[in-house]
């Protein structure tokens, strides 16, 4: 089958042929890929971030944000049949240690993540297991939803645990208004009443914020955190979602979050660096975001399958993966890219 | 009166006469002040650290760790009567603003903080209000529980927004056991069964941490970080409890936290300075701290009449207040240093 | 002034002249009604219910639900000033004792309830404190949002404290779209993502209801349990908000209820009566609701004036009290009515 | 092999031999039963209170409560082996439905229970799951710990949701103090410093509640609401831990509660009946409770190892079942009866 596989760092990927994937465990489940997201996180692994953090061992097949068709499962799987549509949770986790048994499938002792430190979807096949899957209903296209697997889980994990902070007569910043941030927008219009402002440094982006639930928006332009801050009253806000957390964005989203309030970093790059008399005289936290659990990407799924949240998505041949991966960092992806077989 | 007055920054305070406080308001009340504590933020308003954040007016009389006898009482107070023996509240609040209504007495939008940015308890009466009293059994001595209003309450409080994460199985590292540690230490055992690990600089202040309800004590001797991950598997501790912050320590807390832990700074005074991928990549958290509620300081006043909360004071007259201030700058002081009249 | 007056239980009141309150503490206000509802309670006040439980003496003024504008202010009143236009916590709440300074004004221990067990708004003024006073946009009609101040908040209340276990997904069952109703479905639509159903037995209130979002009704004909069992594949809703909860309805809400659901009590007048093993054999809870905090009824005017909440009422001058308690004891009101000057 | 078989309701079980237990999926795994608990549950088996909700057929095994040694294991097994000394958890679960991927086991949609809907522990052999297991320390011997795996777990579950509830300065009663009583006791002085009452019909029962952490022991002569009430200062607990809740213990555990507390129930066996309006007005809640987590057993036996719950048991060989049976049905056993090889 082809695939898109890392042979070396600061390289391109090469789309090649692969042999497919194959059931080995009583647990094991191949899918059909129907749509893999193209991500930032790509960027990274491209650019060795990510190398001593998940020790995978080149050449692999990249691709972490995956949704098709069931193509073959072993022999214990009972929650989904050959033929089923399914969205893949990133990482197949043990289900057996302390995290797995509190439903924290992101801190699973014991889960691989595929994409990251093994192979990943950017292919036709994919090895997965059962506890992986979540069934949809048949008539999903895998390419409209795939972006959920990863993007939309990571910025719903991260509204759903700001939700108790997010009553009515609150403020919270979205930072970034691309993958991710599209869809923290529509997942804070559709499980709070808090009044969102959207920072972008593109129009097009904070065009597209307002038309999702944005009740302001405010360019990137250097005068930004003063913005916001004016239109808090000088307060800044209960919540920063920070989707980008690098390139001193980091530093501004701090700089917008309220006394008492928290600044939520889902994107990474820079380091965040504050003075400890500033977090203790105001008691605000830096909370840290990591993909999501299981059941936040099936609330998701029913979310999206209500219509309340809509992918803005760019579609791609799987042959023309690296267009996409060099569109995503020329800055010219509205929304997500996908490939598609 | 007797009054410990600040009159020039980087210069130390001078015990002086000055006239004695009166009430004006209906909900004022006026208390000859029985015990009053030394803190190391004493040690940094005269370094200048609060100047531009308390925005005070020099000169001024610091001490905000306050309890006492209530010697007079507005119109209006009903919950005290003059002779009550009361502990303060450290910050007089409006019981009006959003803040106050919600409980969270720290972040009222219009409270005064006597002894950081009006004047304090080093005095022989303080000024303060209906609010920040509570009363105490008529037997208490003040010295014996004053310091309970700042260090106590400050360490209680991180405790208590850390109990929902310290289930049995869990690790707690407690970093510092001087003034605020050593109550949070005792919090810890009587508010949770966590594993609580202490580490310290200094080995009479680890002793004391043992006889607290420490399982482990860690001497804070550059090989601290790694003391702590063999102690948990190499995991780390859900909590750090820093009470230090400073020179590293905070750096050194943030290693010690657990993937999916949190790091609460207590303490101050150097940056804390992190990768966001590091944040994001093991969800870990920073969680500012700020003294507490009214209802903190009264649950810890039931601790401490029950005995599970006692502290370890060395008590100084009033015109000795510079010899505590140098005795607690230099290391001098196990506990806590308290001024009596 | 002129006064709605009860003078014996089981006879109605009488619209009569009375003297004007006056201010006599600090923190009195005097309030010019400018909308009263009128609420079950009234009714049941009137049958005898509450004379027990409020110890009122007879004669006194009915309608503890009151929007106005400031009158007259005692001398240390800072939140409001004369001619603010306000809404009115139903409880003017001490503020100093544990409950208060928990921001549970509902449980504070020496707060009044106008209408209940002292004199109340159906009047041309009502005295009340600076604690109940939340000032509003001085556009804002009194008698548009007078409703909110009881009915609101207590629907409000409950609803707030379902939130966290109403994620997408989940169902809500609201038994009841009358007074209260119609503002509970309003505040589930603007708060959560949940699955909306609402019984009722009248085929007016269900169009209501489906108009403010509920995603199914059901008519209450003694079918209803199983149509909400049916509607939810059998295993009844995680939480039913019960604004009935007499005469039957309350054993049908916990038998709509699910597995390790709840069931909100809100409105009352029969027993409930449930097998131990029932609860303990599917761990249900049954969840006692009262008014609702201060912040509370602040929240929902934030809602209500973003246009998120609306109310549906029919006004009757103040001297036509008694049709409008005779209409909403007839069942002939829809949404709420309320008394204007 | 023995095993305690119920052939007809209303008629003592029978010790007699059957087949052992045989491994047929991956995940199986069978266990040597080394301690089998008698619990209150095992009489109203045989009373027949289970038999519509279990839907068992008999005969069949009774015995839920139950610890070993592991024997042998299915094919995907990986959390323990042949010889490992293991508590088990009563219901083993799917690990797949949204109950499981939550950690909320009890509630798993695909579980058995053996002992109630199908073979339980009271024999030689017992077949359960990997999913069921929690490994202890070699040295630990069954019958001393196999009380936890339900009397605990289920004291434990409850105890830990009322932690939040319980801070210094509130009360709790526990009602009862059997089997699980005398458990929940330990649980709440090992996780919070909550005042304890506990009531009791039996002085020995409450002697050894004395020893394990009660402040106060109330007898329950009839006095005993009013005496708890007394201890309140008229208030009632915050907190009501019901482990009998049956022939009017359950209104009275009720009518202990405080305004805005809640009344946990445990036991079960007869009806409870409220008016409506005392739900409401006081704000209480009436909290169902069942077993508990997989994360709840292992926290527990935390507690245990730790030495901070011990048991109080009677040991009976299996051969006499039906003695141990008849002791609990007489209130002769303190703590709890374990069968054993």
């Amino acid at each position: 089958m082809k695939a898109v596989r890392l042979h070396a760092y600061h390289q391109q990927p090469v789309v090649q042929d692969v042999p497919e994937p194959t059931i080995t465990g009583p647990f094991d489940v191949v899918v059909r890929i129907g749509g893999a997201g193209v991500c930032r996180t790509d960027l990274h692994i491209i650019e060795e971030q990510w190398a001593e953090k998940s020790g995978v061992q080149l050449p692999y097949t990249i691709g972490h944000e995956n949704a098709g068709w069931v193509h073959e499962v072993g022999s214990a799987v009972s929650n989904v049949a050959v033929g089923d549509t399914v969205i893949l949770h990133p990482t197949p986790t043990c289900g057996l240690c302390h995290a797995c048994r509190a439903g924290n499938d992101m801190h699973c002792e014991n889960s691989t993540f595929p994409g990251i430190n093994t192979d990943g979807g950017m292919a036709e096949y994919l090895l997965t297991s059962a506890r992986a899957c979540i069934k949809l209903n048949p008539s999903t296209r895998p390419e409209d939803v795939a972006a959920l697997a990863d993007a939309g889980i990571t910025a719903y994990h991260a509204v759903r645990k700001a939700v108790p902070l997010l009553y009515p007569g609150t403020t919270c910043v979205v930072n970034g208004a691309g993958g991710l941030g599209h869809i923290g927008i529509q997942a804070l219009a559709a499980l709070t009443a808090t009044n969102i402002i959207v920072v972008d440094r593109n129009e097009d982006a904070l065009k597209l914020a307002s038309s999702l639930g944005a009740e302001h928006t405010v360019v990137a332009d250097g005068k930004h955190v003063e913005a916001v801050l004016d239109l808090t009253g000088g307060h800044g806000a209960e919540v920063v979602l920070d989707f980008v957390a690098e390139q001193g964005a980091q530093q501004d989203a701090f700089a917008m979050t309220r006394r008492n309030g928290s600044h939520f970093v889902i994107g990474y790059g820079s380091n965040i660096d504050i003075p400890t008399i500033d977090i203790i005289s105001t008691e605000r936290n830096v909370i840290g975001n990591l993909v999501g659990t299981y059941n936040d990407l099936a609330e998701l799924m029913v979310l999206a399958q209500a219509g309340k949240v809509t992918l803005h998505t760019k579609q791609y041949p799987l042959d023309a993966a690296l267009d996409a991966l060099a569109d995503l960092d020329a800055g010219r992806v509205r929304g997500r890219a996908i490939l598609t077989p």
